[in-house]
């Protein structure tokens, strides 16, 4: 691409991540990636004013690469992204659950994940959250090892938590709409 | 104690989830009996804080016993709990995740359970919201049994999804905080 050397940069942002036009089709790399293609029943409308206004429903960081040396201007090579929200634990008060984490085949190995997630600590910690927690599938070992590494605990395999989910129609059954 | 018969009643409220006196203790009977006491770390400060305000971390139905007949006016007889909160699928958009859900022992097999997993339920279709997620430990049976029976789906079983978790220090060593 003739573009020269590029370094790493977070930015952090919501709406469908900052720049449209790449971070819809990357929630939906994920789930093809995830095997779970068959699951993304969402528009990119709704992602978009999901994200926005005063109480967003999710916040995100942006893994982008600019030429060595610029400040981001305009938009830049979005690589990854990691989207987050605040929860909460009655026993240990403010969390923050890492949702997604999704960094561009042809670009990993590179530490982007792992910075990603960084970046998502910090933003915990500023917010006075004293766990972050996320999900993986058992088969991608890669990521498990990289969780692991970085100092995160199975809670499946030690504790025993399975999760469970109540998909729309159940949800109306149970609630008689 | 004399008081007659009593109805099933719930309540919606946050900051100690309605009355204060007697929710506090309910999130430590909740971690006694799933066996993971030494894990509760919050003040009944925090917790209050946390659940009051503009935009409160989280939302609560506390299930109450009181007098046939009558409305709920003052302290009434807390037997349950359901503390829930607001989270986001970028393949399914908003969402429900039910962080605690308890009933007292003695107060268990009447459908307390299933009235407040119905209340939030209930709560999430009206915010929009096309899933309702939760967590249970393998050796909950009646748990697991309950969920399932009211349409949920173990998906730690059936995708194999793992909960991983970052505590603070793991989170601080990532900031280099």
């Amino acid at each position: 691409m003739g573009v020269g050397k590029r370094e790493q940069h977070f930015r952090e942002g919501n709406g469908v991540f900052t720049s449209p036009e790449n971070r819809y089709s990357d929630s939906e790399e994920l789930a093809e990636y995830e095997k779970l293609s068959d699951q993304v029943k969402i528009s990119e409308e709704a992602l978009r004013a999901d994200g926005f206004g005063e109480n967003p429903f999710y916040h995100c960081f942006v893994a982008e690469l600019l030429p060595a040396g610029r400040e981001p201007q305009g938009p830049c090579l979005a690589v990854g992204y990691g989207l987050y929200y605040f929860i909460y634990s009655t026993w240990k008060g403010r969390s923050v659950y890492l949702e997604d984490i999704y960094v561009k085949p042809e670009y990993r190995g590179q530490g982007i994940g792992s910075k990603l997630i960084k970046k998502v600590a910090e933003a915990a910690l500023e917010r006075g959250c004293s766990q972050l927690r996320l999900a993986v599938l058992d088969w991608n070992e890669r990521a498990m090892d990289l969780y692991k590494a970085l100092g995160a605990r199975d809670l499946t395999e030690a504790e025993g938590w399975h999760s469970f989910r109540f998909e729309e129609k159940a949800m109306r059954e149970l609630a008689g709409k």
